[in-house]
């Protein structure tokens, strides 16, 4: 019911992508939100290859695409060769240069979507062939960087159509409902990448208790960290932190980032332990701000036909704020 | 030509505030920004009783609200007995709790504006009886918190609709033209705050070499820190920091913040000294993420009418997006 150059370019119902989640975003996921008529995306991880070999297959024939952290896709390229000979729809790269990838994908005719964080990394990625850009705010759950999505989504629209015109932008991090939709249209997006609110979607990865720490959560309940992956001994660049729920884990580490690396790893297998069993207090539930507006687990259909049809109700009473 | 529950509650043309800016927003800008259609707000500050009831002077007989920083306010209580003596159409308070001013404020039957930075500080504000919450994002230039715009406009309006319907809510952080002046409507807001957009008019108490620093600057360019407010011994609560062009000043001291409190006397010298001369360099530009889509320093009325016609376009035309 929404259209727009996302939906037209990519053959897609609604102008939603779901994020690549990493570990939350399997094949389930992903393929329910193709079914339902976005762009679903597996979400590639530090790359394993079972993992990923699996979770296209579960995906079946649902077209589905896949998304990579970058920096860890160097030290493991042949996970994208896996990738492409999994017929994907679209490669997401996020974190770091796409530079080394970007070619190929773009080679084999398969929609390259480049995760940006700040103005600079949206002109690389223009540089690099981009057909989608994901302007993504801080806001998001999970990896992300310092800029929000309010100002950031508005200036990258501006840079694309001053330098690449046909380059489509999608506005990420806060975008929980058909409200944050239909603002991201009128700031300037083709379309949105939502994470948590498919995060909370009974087609997740994601355990039961992570889901309810979630649903009793506010959106003040979140913070950006590193303690995580000093933890879990992840080689992040420094630029990069994670949004996750407040819990007793950070509590225990955030801000004492040099005490943990002294004794990470024996943290290493006791937060590996901990996120094995599902556990919201000694591992960290990966949301956004948005967490403060998701109140229930339900189908990732059912949430996307709700954010359409809300945006489009909000798009058609526009008019109520222009005086005659 | 737009209207919403802001402009007929205030009697406004245009659903837009002006950011009580310390400094910057005097009783020129604010005039101007009244006299356009708007609600300008002087910018109480740090209180300083000869330079507010001269800057009242200045607003002449064009009706302004005044701003003030809270927790600032509390040393200096007086301050708002002299505000409220120059009838003002509005009083906003921001940063710690409003409780000890809001009855003195609603009693002489002035409009009290809580800006609010998370969902509690929201809750506290209806407490409070707010007439208008500002819900102010990380994005914003000057003093704020670590919420993005984005998320948290749409959890205030859910809060506020749940719990205090008749109160109306502001978007701030953010918001540098008519697209994110119509986004924040369909996010659930009656209206916006602008700071830095204003900020970057000819009626603004800003140097020509500021101005200049945040022509050339991108979104990219800015940070938040509490190095300024360390180096001029202003007793800002640790929650607060300052969204700042990154400048030579940041370069030596983000980071090095006990370092610079051991000689706090003779950088508060060093840095007085430098914003008096309006150093960009060496003392700092306060301004927001919207930075990057600042291109022209203009008269306040024309940026006003540009963003509410550009605003008005938009919802009109959001249609277009809504397949038939």
């Amino acid at each position: 019911m929404l259209r727009t150059r996302l939906t037209e370019r990519l053959g897609l119902r609604h102008p939603m992508i779901g994020a690549p989640m990493a570990f939350a975003a399997g094949g389930r996921l992903a393929g329910a939100i193709s079914e339902a008529g976005g762009l679903g995306l597996i979400g590639g991880g530090y790359g394993d290859a079972d993992w990923l070999s699996r979770e296209f297959a579960v995906a079946g024939n649902k077209l589905v695409g896949c998304g990579f952290i970058t920096w860890s896709l160097s030290a493991k390229p042949a996970l994208l060769d896996l990738a492409l000979e999994s017929n994907p729809k679209a490669i997401l790269l996020s974190f770091s240069d796409p530079v080394a990838f970007a070619a190929r994908i773009r080679n084999r005719g398969v929609t390259l979507i480049c995760q940006i964080q700040t103005r600079r990394d949206a002109e690389r990625a223009i540089d690099c062939g981009a057909d989608v850009i994901v302007a993504q705010g801080s806001e998001a759950g999970g990896h992300g960087e310092k800029r929000g999505t309010f100002a950031l989504v508005p200036e990258i629209a501006d840079l694309v159509a001053k330098i690449s015109p046909d380059t489509l932008l999608c506005a990420a991090g806060g975008v929980g409902d058909g409200r944050g939709l239909a603002a991201a249209l009128l700031l300037g997006a083709d379309g949105v990448l939502v994470g948590s609110r498919f995060w909370a979607s009974e087609e997740a990865n994601v355990s039961a208790r992570m889901h309810a720490a979630a649903l009793a959560a506010t959106g003040d309940a979140t913070i950006r960290s590193r303690v995580m992956d000093l933890a879990r001994k992840l080689p992040w660049p420094s630029r990069y932190s994670a949004r996750v729920l407040k819990n007793d884990f950070i509590a225990r580490w955030h801000g004492r980032e040099a005490e943990l690396c002294s004794v990470a790893d024996e943290e290493a297998e006791k937060y590996r332990k901990a996120w094995a069993e599902g556990d919201p207090d000694n591992s960290n539930t990966f949301v956004g701000e948005t967490v403060g507006l998701i109140d229930r687990i339900e189908p990732v259909a059912r949430i996307m036909d709700r954010m359409a049809k809300e945006a489009a109700t909000l798009l058609r009473q526009g008019t109520q704020f222009v005086a005659a």
